[in-house]
């Protein structure tokens, strides 16, 4: 199949290169950069040297294709979607422009009132996990946030069984690529390096996605810490009855026994009990753990992945084979690295 | 005055050595280690080279002191510290054996029998800010775990105030030099480089010395992240009333206003809005910030110590000034680096 | 074909096992670990989970082979090689215990005497740039030092030309990975992080290696630096002759226009202009490049590898793949990922 | 005395204002910024909360001082100087603009006429241990550069002996801070995170200092590392007569005997047997340790600072105690810390 990526010389962007230059099905046809229009790819993306000789193109060369994978800021997707699907038969968007229902919610958490609301209500939340069937018959995904992944998958089994009542509070942990391509006086190495930055305790924006997949009210709260790829969340949830661990297990498992991205992680030894993005650098698996604490009845839940691989191209990939009936893991069986 | 450091080998006791060396009232009159007796201290800590040419003696050469220093493992100093009051007029205590004032909490949380009960009544909590005028008298006093200060320093003033009515949450992330100088599988360079592990997500031990300090009711989770020094501490904490930030600077101001060793962090603008324990390493600085979330009526509290420092040697060395009348800030003049 | 793994739970039987996985052409057929015999693998190596549920077993279970590929440690695998030989066709041997081809170097370089001599005049060296078709024949193939391997690939084409008449400066940088699984005092975690270690400046065993291979006389130093893979070796020439930099070019294309994982990295502009092992992470490449300081007839060769992949596990991976006729790029093929 | 720092908001400026604060002797009169005249010190340099409240001054407000400090970028202060000079009896400068005494050497090295050539000749170059005497009497003292100060002070005892005949290869690792505080795509942090990157192999300005202060031909390549702070230079020495260790001790010895910043560090065991930038941060030290392999007669001399304190400002203020008689090591007594 014919595919093309709009917006390639971001992290995401380039991961998704990657990624679809391994997968079996794909061909990409085009990538775009305005920046680096006439450039090549692996000018930018240096990992894909003696991989490809594409060359950027510019958004005006946008031709047709079987799928466009939009991999633009954050505000740029918004107006020209319907241009986009112009361009193709299905669009999965991995901005944060097509991710929530209500049109009022852009208004709350982005600030923006969005061109495009009659897309929205269209547009599918592009975890297969949760929305597996309508994917499938998508012509609009939209990608989720990473840090929302990680809280969504861990906390969904819970929420679908009506067992989160009160606020879940979520900590999350966050490595540098998330913060996207372009350099800052917050992401300059000297300043960037060996914090545990909160640099967003309240209001975050993933937390309408979670709210809204999740359907609970959640409290959370990011920090950048010392790693380029990964994210931990912390899910802190307080149960009305008091849950055995071993119906914790049921739960996951019920929700979760035949993913083939998902990994319930709870040793009793070793130094990997719990879920570690360590782990996962380079792969798309999402790796879920929990323990209990009998005298509050809280249950802590641990949810890691890769953010740009569960957390974005790699589930965007995943959404492709959905889409377009392959082997959910083709071109995604990478095993993650250890040590590394 | 004559100071005496049994237990000298460890990160604890290098860092006290590294104080006490640059405190103008102080001399070091003794440091012990068992599996170094007879060896250089700065082959120990090499930063001392230049610096000291002290020795390591063994604990059966201690003869009489003013203040006897004690950085054993946890679980030694139980049973020795009727001897080693004999040694000294006046001890401080740094490992976790004499922290909790009920002697039940040490079959609950150290799964022991406290051999010196009797002690445990008489040894003072050695946070200043909490218990300045009792640690000025006191005989025997017990250094803070470094989590559990950092804790119980960014949550006092509100729950000295009653505003905590629910259970807080504490999601801590803490640097490797935390796990002591022992090195083992999970602290070896390959393994814990890049972590954010959830390494004991429920049950820890911090947890009681913060729910006695507090008295309110803890959740605590800690979590190893990649740094040496450092501890950040973010607390979710629901209000009962809608009070307003301003409300909230209020309650700090008025507790920690004259602290020499608090710092209150909130800025508008920057990337050091909120505490960072990047700036704190070798300083005896807790930074404290706070950020409420109106939808949910949260507040999230933040707290950032070093470790060794704030966390162990440094409040160790001010305990001292205040027990011995010094200024409180003599010999923790230090300011932090940056960058670092 | 049948494959057997004796010494799998270290980094490099690790790294072995997590190739051969993915691997077309091969079944694994068992995997030693005297410590860990009757395990899960995947407790070990914990990228694993999911994807294999082999357990290991004893080396008293060692059955018939086609290959055994042996991971153990250093000195332990000389004795045994004549008996690793009645259970298998061929093997690969991933230690330095049959590196080198004269006796005499075991003195020299290990301090022991080889217990089997005539089995050293029998390995081929497993750079199969170098030894290609050698590996394709041999029934035992020694798999190259991982420092050595980085050096050797920058120097090689150079020397064969013979345009190293002087003493070749090495200064290699390598990460944590490359000291093995095992913790110690030099690996905790407080003690490795962040160091530019020094370790062994003068006389390291890889430096025979090195001149065996070369054929020139080499003055090689080490560092440890803050990284758990990778590693980048520094390499200054002084050339007779006024050598242009396209001559260097020429020298370089001839010797590996051809090879599947040789790039040469030199470009004028960006960030990623030299090779730089970030890149390499979990890829098989060797990157190579260069840079020719005229006032003083200089040449920098700068190597960078993974050492676990190009530096061990790939390239023994490399090799079997030309010992058994296959595509030599097979089960090889992960790109680099970007960011990292 | 009354300093004024010109140039404060930089990293070597905000060093500069940490140590004077503490300098007993010293009364900061002045700190300038054009980008943040107005604002607090503090807002720049997060880790001077609560220790000062001064704010930035503009260029235009300089008033006369007993001397001024000037952290400009490179290529500001040459035409600047004399300017400086009408404003303070003395001026100690930390930019290059000032250190090589030949103005050719401004052309072939920085690409430009110097504009203020007589002055270069004035001008003494701010190694203490190599111009102590000539710095006492100085008008204009030029702080060395990071990398020249770590080289130079390594391999100045054997070159004031003749030791050194052929070319020195000097081969640097250094951490991000050495690049400053500007932003760029090559310190982003996921691209500068854990890298080895070779960024300018030959031809780097400061192997001009090194050149002129040692009068040997230097080889040098600096490599940046993952570490804030720190440089450790690796020297390759060929010796002519092969000197026995002992031999190489005398020289050091008799060169640095009462040096109160030089350390010789040559162990034989433990974990820092030879020079480690991890163990100097925040100190003045500048470690420097030897290792002779005699089968080549080569002689491997590490030699390790901060670079922004013994490289930079520390190196700065230990002029300023020469210029004015102070003991040498006033206001620059800190203790390394360790761990860290």
């Amino acid at each position: 199949m014919r595919v093309g990526i709009v917006g390639g010389s971001g992290y995401t962007g380039g991961e998704l290169v990657r990624l679809l230059l391994m997968h079996p099905e794909v061909e990409i046809s085009i990538i775009t950069s305005e920046s680096y229009k006439g450039k090549m790819v692996k000018r930018v993306h240096p990992n894909l040297r003696g991989v490809t000789d594409l060359k950027f193109s510019g958004m005006d060369e946008l031709d047709s294709y079987d799928l466009l994978c939009c991999g633009l800021p954050h505000g740029m997707t918004m107006e020209r979607m319907p241009e986009f699907l112009e361009h193709a038969d299905r669009v999965i968007d991995l901005s944060g422009d097509f991710r929530l229902r209500n049109p009022e919610d852009y208004q709350t958490w982005y600030g923006v009132e969005h061109p495009n609301p009659e897309l929205l209500s269209e547009a599918v939340y592009g975890i297969p996990e949760l929305h597996r069937e309508e994917i499938r018959k998508a012509r609009l995904v939209s990608g989720a946030g990473c840090l929302a992944t990680s809280a969504i998958l861990g906390l969904h089994p819970l929420a679908k069984e009506g067992l989160i009542t009160g606020t879940a509070v979520i900590d999350s942990k966050v490595g540098s690529s998330a913060t996207g391509a372009k350099s800052s006086r917050s992401t300059h190495h000297p300043e960037r390096s060996g914090v545990v930055r909160s640099y967003k305790p309240t209001m975050h924006r993933h937390t309408a996605e979670m709210e809204q997949e999740l359907g609970v009210d959640a409290a959370f709260s990011p920090h950048a810490v010392e790693m380029v790829r990964g994210i931990l969340s912390t899910c802190h949830i307080f149960l009305d009855e008091p849950l055995e661990e071993k119906d914790v297990w049921g739960v996951y498992r019920s929700a979760y026994g035949d993913e083939p991205f998902i990994r319930i992680v709870k040793e009793k030894s070793g130094i990997y009990r719990y879920p570690e993005p360590k782990l996962l650098i380079g792969s798309n698996y999402c790796d879920i753990g929990f323990e209990r604490e009998g005298r509050n009845n809280r249950l802590v839940v641990m949810s890691a992945i890769d953010n740009l691989m569960k957390g974005a191209a790699g589930q965007a990939v995943q959404c492709l084979n959905v889409m377009y009936g392959f082997e959910e893991t083709l071109g995604l069986e990478t095993i993650g690295l250890h040590p590394i």
